[in-house]
């Protein structure tokens, strides 16, 4: 296996082995989130432009932190105060900032398909950090990074998703991922939220809705709880109340899973409302080990896309760069 | 005396031995600030964390230089864009920062406590940079070190404060380390401003209320003058022209202190409201100076707090370290 | 000829041998952003202050990405969260950020003249980003840059300029700039926008005013697109839907120009509106140039005003060490 990426749009198109292979470069770079210096000089010399076109704390905080950890310098555009308001065109913003010559363009838009509009348009790398409801490859990555290290495998799982899937690119990145390692899919929420297009959403990847949590939460080896907009709660004509008695994760409901089941949540965390302060504190909680897993896989992806030199470009060699440029550009940094 | 420092929270706590420390290794600082290079290694490969949960613009940017000169990355999180308008806990956004390994968080918080409160439930320091009415200790700290070096020593002096007291964290931060160094102050603003329950603020420090400027400024040897949040007024039921005539420090009234009186403002200042342009300018203003300190005081502690080796933490070995360090690294720079 | 520069605060009081010295600074600059590390050691230490009080996206990416690649560190103050909302003078919020010891001060403001008023007040050098309707001078210098590169030479062009000519401190610094050097114009607009003054603008330099834009592509060497700024069509009471039909730069009416025509625009384009993409997109367009030549030109003047050491200020040694500079820490950063 040779695997070789331009730009990350999306999870759906790679296969097991590519995803094995993103999960794996993400390693090394976990290990460094552990060492009292962070910083490597792998990326020194090169720019990330980060156009967040939608508002983001998180997610653009964890890739600038990413870039500074690699030596990278930022561009930063901000929807807010971007040209785009002055009736700008998404593709001549982006042009633009081409033309100051970044090594790699990370972008966030509210229109599903955009970064692969505009990928197809730039000779950098694109890498998608979440289109309207489309995909977050970034986040599916980190999911499941967090998931290998805590149950030891993505294989097989049963994995139950929780809320709002219908709007949710989070959603959708995690079951192009995990279903092409054998997961099978329950989700539950209210049913205008869980449209039953959603089983077809992965051909071949077992998916079914379920309405009672109680029992969508049997077998469940990983549960991931969605982020309830509390603005579109009047779409399934539910009160916070209601949503809560129905659909939130209780520590009593958590205990229908499997006893060693594991909970994952994107953030940021509507506490009270989708989930309980005693199960995102929980022992079976893993929402910080995401937040540092996020920063671990953006590296491993700024790295391999926009850090190798040109020319040393396949797999292998970038795969053994990075190991070694880790561990001697943390040595250098610790002088 | 053997001072050893996780946070900085507050100036209350600290005894005159601290502050002295604190002051003390602030000088190597301000001398870096004085060469054409500025910038040391000392800090590379480590992330100071911003979050400002109020807006600000002078102590985010002082906090900002002092993290760049030092070497040290930033992670920034201003509230306007924040995960907070969301519905998210203080302390989720937090520990969603803290996940992503900064070696220190610097937070401000319009809520007087939240800084304590957040250091208790995280390993990494944290230096408050103003909680509501609470604390302002790095601007207590570069306010001391500005008198210092132009009055010669913080002992005995009489300050006086004009303003609005009652709200101000800088007054309270100024109090509790002067006071510390048998300083005698001097309260004078509207009544509403300046409540009985001040002058029990420091338990043996003298402090008395006066309502008559001309009063308050006579024997002050530093007369620190409050930003007039215009928006305020009414609670005195001032108007500004009002406020003017009663309280705004100018030329004439300043000769009613002694001859070598310094003025000292946090800025940003209301020219023409509380100060007047002669005396903002004049000689025996200290404002551009107490700026430049504010980068000095604040490097000092990010290095004194999150620079060193965790190894190596004496507070001894690091003065040390911190005066060899300023040097090797500065000679290192201009090669 | 010896020029010095202290600071770049408009083009038209320079002389030709000043502004072709400029643009000779600009080409080792333009040759670094066409390698793969683009990075410099060349201001490492130093610290750029972009104060921008009027809100800039390309302008404010391309000075600091500019700042990043000589190596030196930026202090960001913009408006929105800027102090002057709190009633802080100008020249008070310039002074804190001068207090905090930047090496250059780059700024962009709403009022003509207000980058001299602050030059005048401070030691450092100052770099006029856009003011009012004055001057944008390191637009002019990437304007001029890029017609050099494509034409050749900027010597006795006929250049066309197309829109809100009374607005546009663009259109000012391009004939200040371009007129030194035997360039005649055609200003083509509205004739609100268009106004009789303007023919006084430089003296000695031909300025026609043209109100069919046919006939003010005659001849043309270079036609310069104005932005159209939508809100402001009501002054000539016309709506977009005339504009176009009167103004609009398309594929027919550039045919009317010379053959070998350049089309610059400074960006963000309405495409439809003053521009059709046709033109935007087509082989006379030089827009992407131009903005890879804004981080060149903005590079060679950080590089010039605030790079070098003071005692080797002048003017053919900082031209020298700019290109051995930029060779051999280009040399560096690959390593």
């Amino acid at each position: 296996m040779n695997p070789r990426f331009r730009d990350l749009l999306a999870l759906e198109p790679l296969n097991a082995d590519e995803l094995t292979f993103l999960l794996d470069q993400s390693k090394p770079f976990q290990e460094i989130q552990r060492h009292p210096l962070k910083k490597l000089a792998t990326m020194r010399g090169k720019t990330v432009a980060l156009a967040f076109f939608e508002s983001s704390t998180r997610t653009r905080i964890s890739f600038s932190t990413a870039a500074a950890r690699l030596g990278a310098d930022t561009m930063n555009l901000q929807a807010e105060v971007s040209s785009l308001k002055k009736g700008e065109s998404l593709l001549d913003t982006v042009h633009t900032l081409d033309a100051m010559k970044p090594d790699c363009l990370v972008m966030r838009h509210a229109a599903s398909g955009a970064p692969d509009f505009v990928a197809s348009h730039l000779d950098i790398p694109v890498i998608n950090a979440g289109d309207g409801t489309h995909e977050h490859p970034t986040q599916g990555l980190l999911d499941a990074l967090t998931i290998r290290d805590r149950k030891g495998s993505i294989e097989n799982l049963h994995v139950t998703i929780l809320g709002d899937i219908a709007h949710s690119r989070v959603a959708r990145s995690n079951i192009h991922l995990l279903g092409k390692f054998g997961c099978r899919f329950t989700l539950c929420g209210p049913s205008m939220w869980v449209p039953r297009e959603l089983q077809e959403i992965a051909s071949g990847v077992p998916i079914r809705r379920v309405f009672r949590i109680e029992e969508a939460l049997e077998h469940a080896d990983v549960v991931l709880v969605l982020r309830v907009q509390t603005e579109r709660l009047h779409e399934p004509a539910l009160s916070a109340a209601d949503y809560i008695l129905l659909y939130q994760l209780n520590a009593q409901r958590l205990r229908g899973a499997k006893p060693d089941a594991i909970v994952l949540h994107p953030g940021p965390m509507n506490r009270g409302i989708e989930i309980t302060p005693e199960v995102a504190d929980g022992p079976q909680s893993c929402v910080l080990q995401q937040v540092t897993n996020g920063i671990a896989v953006r590296m491993a992806l700024l790295f391999l896309l926009a850090g190798a030199a040109k020319e040393e470009n396949s797999s292998q060699e970038t795969s053994e760069a990075a190991n070694s440029a880790a561990l001697q550009d943390r040595k250098h940094a610790a002088h």
